[in-house]
């Protein structure tokens, strides 16, 4: 039986790891329909399990917790917002208008995907409270894109040149007031939008050569 | 009896104010060391009142609330805060030096305050999760010895002529990333020190004429 199974064994753990990735999926997927109908908080993993027919135990064999299914799902949201900063930074446009677009949509990303959710919110909040590593991704993904419009903007001679790691963190650092979730939900909508355009241009002043 | 009072009144009224604002110190003061000691969140105002031999119903006299005697003692806290920003704004250096040195002294009383002590950093958080009038004066505090180096700088020819209270609130805002209690609390100190440093001198940039 063993000599008849060798050469089918790559097949069968190739099946395998597709059912196993399915079924993660699908405990992400109705995580999240659950994390956003009755909350991050009051969604226990029993009440996952039950949802697709299975036991608890089999929940844990795919995700050590709750806060690992969150992860995931954090990691499916973030990686769209992350795309559409990409779409910008490699637009077409100019490097100033990239740089305005980066910021403006930081703010309006943050204020539809936190606070038009607000379930959605808390689950970004349970991230950020936990130190995840997919939060520190997003950032990184954040201050990337931001350093790719800054190097085209030098290579083009329109910004100076400075340091591209170090200046990059920097601008990301200018908008953490109108696009870190906890700051934006403790203010006003109409002063945070004129907070991101102003700060556009006052980088854009700081960029001159 | 009210002839022979009239003119004693203003004496009275006088000596009865004295009274209350001691006592109210006396409550602030007693509160604050309880706070500090026992934590905010686990100290009652009956715990207050015991200290100082009294009824929770004469500590109500004077603060409707625990929350109101927090936010006197931030308020006190809060001033101190604002008294070196506006020593450092009014000092006799260079206003680029003077934003460095509000820059610097920010993020230093951040951590010193509010991580030094983990107590006191409940007790603004407390304040800040209220919306409490006593930090959006400390905000504006804040903005307001930056407008002041801001003009002294235009005054001098050093630094480009730009409306200053918008000015002053976006330079503010670069702040936050090394100031906010929240976010310092998130991040490791010698990046924040960095950060500080390196935003100083990237808003004298967006400064220059």
């Amino acid at each position: 039986m063993s000599i008849l199974k060798i050469p089918t064994q790559p097949d069968t753990q190739a099946a395998d790891s597709a059912r196993a990735a399915a079924t993660r999926a699908a405990i992400a997927e109705t995580a999240e329909r659950l994390f956003r109908t009755m909350g991050y908080q009051k969604t226990a993993v029993a009440d996952i399990a039950r949802e697709l027919s299975m036991s608890p135990a089999n929940v844990y064999r795919f995700f050590s917790s709750k806060a690992a299914i969150n992860e995931a799902i954090c990691a499916r949201i973030l990686g769209v917002y992350a795309d559409v900063l990409w779409a910008i930074a490699r637009g077409p446009q100019s490097p100033e208008d990239r740089l305005r677009g980066l910021f403006h949509t930081a703010y309006e990303q943050t204020k539809s995907l936190f606070f038009q959710e607000k379930r959605l919110h808390d689950m970004v909040d349970a991230a950020m409270a936990e130190h995840w590593g997919v939060i520190e991704g997003f950032i990184q993904q954040c201050e990337t894109a931001i350093r790719h419009v800054l190097m085209d903007g030098q290579r083009a001679g329109r910004f100076a040149t400075m340091p591209p790691d170090e200046t990059a963190r920097l601008i990301h650092a200018t908008m953490i007031g109108f696009s870190h979730p906890t700051l934006v939900s403790q203010c006003a909508d109409d002063d945070l939008a004129a907070l991101a355009n102003g700060m556009a241009e006052f980088v854009l002043r700081a960029l001159r050569p």
